[in-house]
């Protein structure tokens, strides 16, 4: 069986290297960076930190090169789903496609290039520490089902959830794994966008109550919204924010690692994304949608140039 | 007749030098920067920028140095209001004391330590180019008016207003000044909590169509709740964001100024004081709530410490 990964970053890299030690599977990882790729080719894919092996796998700056696959797993930024799944949509003609990307909208891109198409939802963090290692943060299952648009079959889901959970990583397959997806969702909703807009590690915002409070907020957003479109959650997100609280105090969501970078982060597929939902289902989301707002300018101002004769934020300031 | 200026910032300076020129009027500045001080004292307090003059003004750190004052006018940030009127208060004991700050509350605290006390809103800019030096960067009108828990006279308001128009500062004297502090603190809240936000000046932010939306989502919150308090507003504060969007484009408002040089800013008197207000009449300001709270936030992260082995803000990231 041929596995191809599209994205290899930090969770891309995670799963091509598990999948990359299963004998039966051949693991091929597209990825434009062309140090990384030379890298996996020549050393193969390491994972330090929960564990520490290395595996071999098959890496491509140019997805023509790539063979057909039976299954494709999306790790990619959602903002590059679109150009990614572009590139990569020949490689599975007969094969499933299955997202592991953050918040709503990525399964829908998708199913406009691939007729099979697997909803996924994951809990490991994992960082690049340099071209070819990962290094895995934190442990978490991962959830996958057919997506209702063009879906694949429960059997494909099954074959990759088989694959994943040899490979060391804990997979459930389910008819609706939606309920995961949801759940995962309006948690990043709250720590992401509060930890992007404060600046503070996820444990030290939950900390400050008028913070929490904007949270809890979000979050009842998010399940009206869930509520509305049918779902049931796996569970409740506000325990999620304390269970984070408790097991990574000091970690910076990765909207903050986003913002502290300059990076354009994936608010449009979190918060805007419950907002444009709640929107259409006429659930009101003034929150989620200020967030979304408020991030996007916040991104926008990165670029923004001020004519220099009327820059007054360089206007000398008394102290 | 003797006026003292508490806390002779930018907007202090400006009131002082106008007052400054009267003959008839003695002018003493009250300031804790020594600098300024010492500047004001050696070589008068200048004013530039829409006009040019020098005036004569005596200045000191010490209020115990300071004579006792028909009227004193109070321009600290809102954060110093406390402070600033406790160091001062026994001049005041047979006079009447104005307030020219930002947002709501000032007047609550000095009620506590003057008998007579002048509620004032103000639309001039400006900002201080050096120690002894003013640049008044914007025109405006001052409204001024008893504060209802201890007021002033309508005699000792009309006496203020008439000095302040003869100094060239235009002022209007009126019976119920809420209406024209409740439109200005309004605007600020929409205008002052999104540039601090999004980093973006007044102008660009209004462009965004999703950060104006917000924008007006706070003005209806601040409107609800002044309706409420039984105020008529001077003005639509929307109309007034459009007018700023004109006449400053580029202009970052002061709480963005603030964040940028991460001073703690004056939410608390702004979208904090309409929340804290809205909380005890029953009318729902979730949105002033939340940017209250983030901005909080954003400024508690500023001095947190976080362990140096916790530390992933500064794991290098794969980009």
């Amino acid at each position: 069986m041929r596995i191809c990964i599209i994205g290899c970053g930090a969770i891309g890299s995670l799963y091509a290297a598990h999948l990359g030690k299963l004998d039966d599977i051949e693991v091929w990882a597209y990825d434009l960076n062309p140090a990384q790729v030379d890298a996996i080719n020549s050393k193969g894919l390491r994972v330090t930190g929960l564990s520490d092996f290395t595996a071999a796998v098959h890496a491509s700056i140019d997805a023509s090169k790539i063979p057909p696959c039976e299954f494709g797993i999306i790790a990619t930024k959602t903002l590059f789903t679109r150009s990614a799944i572009e590139a990569t949509a020949h490689l599975f003609t007969h094969g499933a496609v299955c997202s592991v990307q953050n918040g709503i909208g990525n399964e829908e891109i998708i199913a406009e290039f691939v007729p099979h198409v697997i909803l996924g939802t994951i809990f490991p963090a994992a960082h690049i520490s340099k071209h070819g290692v990962v290094n895995q943060d934190a442990e978490g299952k991962t959830w996958i089902g057919p997506f209702a648009g063009h879906p694949a079959s429960m059997q494909e889901v099954e074959t990759l959830a088989n694959a994943l959970n040899r490979s060391g990583l804990e997979c459930l397959a389910m008819e609706d794994a939606r309920g995961a997806q949801w759940t995962k969702l309006i948690f990043n909703s709250a720590s992401n966008a509060m930890g992007a807009l404060t600046q503070l590690p996820h444990g030290v915002a939950c900390d400050q109550p008028g913070v929490r409070k904007v949270m809890s907020s979000l979050v009842q957003e998010g399940i009206a919204v869930s509520k509305a479109l049918g779902i049931t959650l796996d569970s409740d997100p506000e325990a999620l924010l304390d269970y984070g609280r408790e097991k990574a105090y000091y970690h910076p969501p990765s909207m903050l690692q986003d913002i502290l970078a300059h990076r354009k982060t994936e608010v449009d597929a979190l918060n805007g994304g419950i907002a444009r939902l709640g929107r259409d289902l006429g659930i009101p989301c003034s929150l989620n949608e200020a967030c979304a707002a408020i991030i996007k300018g916040l991104e926008y101002s990165w670029d923004l140039k001020i004519p220099e004769q009327k820059n007054s934020l360089s206007v000398p300031r008394y102290k």
